[in-house]
């Protein structure tokens, strides 16, 4: 899906219904009780999800530029609006499990309708404000495809509660798992590569899509530094587990030690031991722990913990896009439907896993770039307001649609999160 | 349905399999989602209900009496065991809005193999356990009666949480819903009865089934008292709303004040106001406030403040049950299928209401009778453990099944809890 | 003191000034910080209880009857005020300990300074409401009796938080502690005394002062019961809490064993084990754990399940109140000066230690007796708002004032509180 | 005080007992009951500040450098460490005010018994390890000088929760107030100065002492900006607070928007309303608002919603300190023992007040500079592990004393504390 340069009318709405039907897909293995979880009030419902992104495109494309819409339900726009206070109020986070209604059938029927409103607006040649319904559709898709992500997220936390441990799909459904996740693999130490420093350009420099928080472009200066050529595995963390990491406050910020008191963090989230093997749940089922994939499902706390453990750090977010931009987008992302980190296969001396596998903790925190302005209206909500207390993650994961990722994209969570696909890139001073 | 009199073995099986098919029947309206919801710990998902009774079954007759039966899941033993220590460790209750697996259908089979097991025990003629089984059964046919009525409050509940306020069922199927609830009525004033005191015996006296709770049969010396001729209005209550009753600690209990204050109580539970007129969320959907019909879902606070308001007192258990000794078990029960209160029809001079419409808070704290023993075993926990902090309520209400109610039966609830069909039945010295 | 006889003005201005002195002596072994402790909600600094006793004399009994006096500090009302909304708003109870000032030494001069117009009032020979005026005061001298009660059960509770394990006072200041508490003592085994039932009368039934909450004398029916000859001892205690008992949940209560849970309980809330002995914390200091002592500082959770586990059960209020009735009140009370429970002494086939040592948890809940009305006005929420959720104990203990404890005496503490000096008297049927 | 550069034993000996005596002398006008207040988790009683001050110089100088020294009491080693995992257990912080024990009077000589054996130290010619003990020593003083800021700021908050708003000490006895707060004072209007940008060099670079988080030295790429010549007043911020800034989630951050409904916050903290006044509790006491001086005891998400209101931003750390570089430390400090900020005087043209009045909150998170060594052993716990979740302030405030500021000093909370005496300096873009 090549989104941002199909700017031909009759394409892109073929790409909308593509990526919109794409999110429906997602939960076809799913009950309407399982779309309907919501385990902790950071995670969503599946079916929320699917509503809210649908909201999304009636609100801000719909609402906006299609003089004759009328709202599917009024009461939609408190019930599936996230954090717009510019739109008005919201039903309140933590509770959208308690909304067995609209049923997961009436949620497929309001993004029918929507979706064939967005179709119509976009067959409308003669719309004055073309460009504009061009761009916020856009943004609607890549909205869509965060969400996806965060369903898919959600969803296996959700899961993961019930002592059935159900999956979300048969390892079957993986396509190519077998093959890739043999974890008989046997994996090159991971090494440092000298990586050049000085006064780099960073954020989003081309003139497709890209979230306001990527600009403007400017300059960082980077003194010379290592990056690791490859994420740091499961089986590398698990030598941090066994020597006993969880228990030794040395490595770990105040806050992450708090943390792991409080929560009684022991192991990764997914992590668990029955007769003395060490076992994963993942989307495609309970596994084996597969030592030779990269490790996922981290806090910044984790990330930033092991990497004192071993001696390192993790790198900031300059540092990790000067070297980004030296690659295309490629890896192990969600148009390769494995659902799971794989073993890295990059070449000796180049940096692989830069894209998919795991979002990479970056050491800094999520902030303006110098001259940092907001989009107009309710959608400058979108990204400025979280801008404290957050750190920055780069370069997408096994969850993510490739056309979504950049070398300048900033996702941003907080330190303590770790339900999502996260894992750890080491970095070192030179 | 008169269970308790129904001894030959196969008129009991019908009587089993009825009553449980009633059960399912109850959630026919209801979608999957909706059979998930838990909006709070208190209330659990319709599903569960339907689970957590056959699991009773499962557990305390097929297990106990059943020698080759295997349990359909043995993790049901975790998830389904609602607080019986003697069984094992019981699934977070607070949390079981995660188990979206089983699935509604999957806990339907579920119930489908477990009444099979159920009636080929009943029909196994030999069984040298034959009148244990008997005995365990009707316990568990009481118990499923008791989480009938939950299920119903629980879905009103968790429904009611959701804005879009959905009905559990259209008015249309609540049987001569729209006669009797005429808000037209004329309803003649409350009046007092003068009751006689004395040594009286309370407790249960006959040879048919009660719970442990209600036994021994005793004596309690009660002084002449009177009692209200119907239980406390709506619109009666509705005085007291408007006189400021909701902001006037004068009336309330200390703890009852503080829930006032913490959680904002401004007036009954389901009623709400729009355009300047009073609203009640019913089963039955959203209706105009009926002031002729019993107010309901108080808690103990709020009737014991209405009380004060009023001058009177609610009574004592042994008050109560002295006055229904002496009447038959009749009136607007779940068999009436009106899931909500009725106007009282008593005739001048008489006790009206006692049984069904509204649970009756007393003034009474639910404590063991003198000489109380629990019942042998893990099912010696279904009422002995919780005997402090709660209060009891009497007779019955409009979701109580008719052979489930005596005059002798001991509801008992926190004095906070208003979720369930409570009202008030005023009393006073002589 | 026998205060409830002596209605001369003079004496009785003797006893007021002695009294509120003994206050003050209370707390002569304590630094200004140790007064300002307060190290959970439910207990207040002793600074407070000395002001707040102050602030009711000043409020209810110069407020009303003495024309001219102005407040010391119109803000007392609010940070002195413990509950009575009928008098105004109050100070978060649970920020009590934020109060520096007014400092101990202002605190000590607002008592002098309405001891003073007390006194004075009380030598007006002319105030046309001479009568009401000593009533009241016989009031407040009561209330003041409470609160030293409380202001020693919180010290306690206070100093028992810091490591340094304070005590309050040395032993060398503990009247006659080294002969009664020789730990060596032998002791007798506890017996049950047969007890006669029938129609009794319980509520007080005399001319001089009782709470409101004791009245009406009334009627209830007791069947016949056996109570025990004496507390259970720490010893007797000790062999559940090493049988398991914390671990266990078939003793507990649900509500009980869900507090155990939560808080960790493992023994009662002053005992520790340091190099395999015993130890217990008293106001005396850190102590060998005497065995052959009342054991003290339970909950009603933890009486109750020791009862179970020892085959027993508590008794009724009526039950202590009818055999308490036929002695005189007698035992080791606040005016003995042990501050700790000592051995009891009772002859073979009496009941002993009914008055004193501890307040023993009955198996009833504080609720109104029929007929019961509050004292009109805001004195009126001294004792009736709190009949919830609690429970009554008999007889008054080692930090009880003589004069204030009858046999109709009603005290009331939630089931969960362990920080009075609560203890354990056995019953059984008959 | 010039202490970094006084190294002679000597003098260095009276300037170690010249400022632990200064931070008795700040308790000067307490009681003893305010000495131990502890309004919330973040404060700290102000005897524990005193008592832990001298916990850190019996620790790491005495009890690593002096032989023969035995701890006053082993409990203070719980007692009074703050937080360093790497000496031992802690007891919990927000519980410190329950430690009545010791008392005033025993921290008190406390700290001349541990003062002495330092001084002894001092005066050791021969000691082998004279310049670690000379380095560890004034890493304590700074650590003192902490602490008395810290000191007074939680004074001020556990004061200002008594309705009696006590002061801290009369107006009287504040140097120079009453000049200088003249609130008749026009103040000329905020002007933006421009700042050249480039490759800048910043952290620590002289010889003296700093602490380990500002180093290494090293170079940030800034692109040129603009500085507010001086601190934003009460008076403008009023205009904020006036204009709805509090009603209006448009200029908040989603997590400060969050603070301000959960905690209901309209004003600053220590501002009130009374008859249409405007009034500041200061440490002078109650005072009307002063509009000329700097508004202080912000939050960060206070200052960034004004900023954002008045179209500005917060300048970054690099900013800010490479204007201060280019002055010298001077300005409204402790030293001046206002104790309140005080209106800016600098020459138009000129940026005023970046040293003293108010901690100026940054844009920057407190996060690691590229290179950063945290000192070895449990020392190294004392800014390190606090990097994540804070934000970077500058500058010091009237409360902090001269000696222990720096340009490249960073001070760090987190964006909700609004205790500090932290206000705004205002930036924008070129």
């Amino acid at each position: 899906m090549e989104l941002a340069i199909q700017q031909a009318a009759e394409s892109f709405a073929e790409v909308f219904a593509a990526l919109r039907e794409s999110s429906t897909v997602l939960c076809a293995t799913l009950t309407p009780e399982d779309c309907n979880l919501q385990a902790m009030p950071e995670t969503s419902p599946a079916k929320w999800h699917l509503a809210h992104t649908t909201w999304f495109f009636e609100t801000f494309v719909l609402g906006e530029y299609s003089a004759d819409y009328l709202p599917v339900n009024p009461l939609y726009a408190v019930l599936f609006n996230s954090y717009y206070n510019g739109i008005g109020e919201q039903f309140p986070r933590q509770q959208r499990a308690v909304l067995s209604r609209p049923t997961l059938a009436e949620v497929l029927d309001y993004r029918t309708t929507v979706n064939a409103a967005i179709i119509a607006l976009l067959n409308d040649m003669g719309h004055p404000q073309r460009d504009f319904i061009h761009a916020r559709i856009e943004l609607g898709l890549h909205h869509e495809a965060q969400h996806q992500e965060l369903l898919l997220t959600d969803v296996k936390y959700n899961l993961f509660q019930n002592p059935l441990l159900p999956a979300y799909r048969q390892p079957a459904e993986a396509v190519g798992l077998s093959e890739a996740s043999d974890s008989g693999d046997t994996i090159a130490p991971l090494r440092f590569i000298n990586c050049q420093g000085g006064e780099l350009e960073t954020g989003y420099a081309g003139a497709a899509f890209c979230f306001d928080n990527e600009l403007p472009r400017h300059i960082e200066y980077v003194a010379p530094f290592k990056l690791a050529d490859r994420l740091v595995t499961s089986g590398e963390y698990l030598e941090f587990v066994t020597a006993g990491g969880y228990r030794n406050p040395d490595y770990w910020l105040a806050d992450g030690w708090n943390e792991v008191q409080q929560h009684n963090w022991q192991q990764p989230l997914y992590w668990g031991k029955a007769d003395d093997q060490w076992l994963e749940y993942t989307l495609n089922g309970l596994q084996p722990l597969d030592e030779s994939v990269p490790v996922s499902h981290l806090s910044y706390f984790e990330a930033q913990a092991y990497a004192a453990w071993a001696g390192k750090r993790l790198p900031t977010e300059a540092e990790w896009e000067s070297v980004a931009q030296q690659q295309s987008v490629a890896g192990n992302l969600l148009d390769a439907n494995r659902l799971q980190p794989q073993v890295a296969g990059n070449a000796a001396g180049t940096i692989g896993q830069l894209y998919g596998d795991c979002w990479e903790w970056t050491q800094s925190a999520y902030l303006p770039y110098a001259g940092y302005q907001p989009l107009p209206g309710a959608v400058g909500e979108y990204n400025g307001k979280f801008m404290s207390g957050q750190m920055v993650l780069r370069g997408g994961s096994c969850l993510s649609q490739a056309f979504h990722i950049r070398s300048s994209y900033r996702n941003f969570f907080y330190p303590r999160d770790r339900w999502q696909c996260s894992g750890i890139r080491l970095a070192a001073d030179s």
